[in-house]
């Protein structure tokens, strides 16, 4: 098990993940990510599929249509820890 | 656009599909399956999604590891239309 990110550490990471959102109460990130219609945006589930499977770390996540709601974070831990930051790193950069 | 499904033909279509729970106020039907692990639950969701390309009808869902919950409505028609009850189907066949 990864530890939980301290409040610092998680501040300076957070600083490099400008499109997530942090919901401080469960100590997640999410990211909403719209695309021109489904198959964009299935297409682009299939890519982080196969991140969450190389980093044995997976989301939380949900879509809509066009429309992919992406959320993280290391359910062992009870928050964020670096595998949530390096996927959604990972993530940012498709 | 399909027209949402009267009471009568809701109630025998619902008939049909057993595993569905039917949410009366957003007159959408869902559905959770859960498999061994995020891979088996990846490898059902493109097969839905392949059929929901096909149908050009498509689910709100959600995956979190091994479960996958789809919920489908017709929301051009406001609930639940025949295109939803046919789509429900197909996925209980996959």
């Amino acid at each position: 098990m990864t530890e939980r990110l301290s409040a610092d550490d998680r501040q300076k990471a957070l600083a490099t993940l400008a499109e997530w959102t942090h919901d401080p109460v469960a100590d997640a990130i999410s990211r909403e990510f719209v695309f021109k219609d489904f198959a964009e945006a299935f297409s682009f589930m299939t890519r982080v599929a196969d991140l969450a499977e190389k980093a044995d770390h997976h989301p939380d996540w949900s879509n809509s249509y066009n429309r992919v709601v992406i959320g993280l974070k290391s359910h062992d831990a009870g928050g964020l820890t670096k595998r949530d930051i390096s996927l959604a790193g990972k993530i940012d950069r498709l």
